[in-house]
């Protein structure tokens, strides 16, 4: 069993990468336009598509992890574009 | 203004790399000891410690993308531990 400090290390390691991405994410959604706000056909889309690179134990959480970033990029998509 | 295909492809390239830090994530989350399930102080430091990495314009969406992915790891951890 590896040491606590050394596993919460890590967690810290994953989360500032996972900020970084987080952030290029949102400069993207920044991006489209008015016209392109994402919607639930594509949203379904994206989440089954990549439903292959998520280890199976995990697969009812990450619908969750997700879903939720969806939800906050539209939410972003629309304060910034006004609607 | 940028293409959006190639937008749309760059969120994808985006998305497949957060889905590795994703895994990443919760293979960590799954070597924590039942008596070291992460608690609110923790949560609290982390999303702060890190605060200062987020871009101002998404600082409210990221309390909610970190708010969600801590809970999301609680439920995992809890069902790995049979708590």
């Amino acid at each position: 069993m590896k040491d606590l400090k050394i596993i919460r290390k890590e967690i810290e390691v994953v989360d500032k990468e996972l900020i970084k991405l987080f952030n290029e994410r949102m400069e993207l959604i920044a991006q489209l336009n008015k016209e392109n706000v994402e919607d639930e056909k594509r949203e379904e889309e994206l989440i089954h598509k990549n439903l292959s690179l998520v280890n199976k134990e995990y697969v009812s959480y990450y619908f969750d992890f997700y879903n939720n970033l969806f939800n906050l990029s539209k939410e972003y998509q629309k304060k910034k574009k006004g609607l």
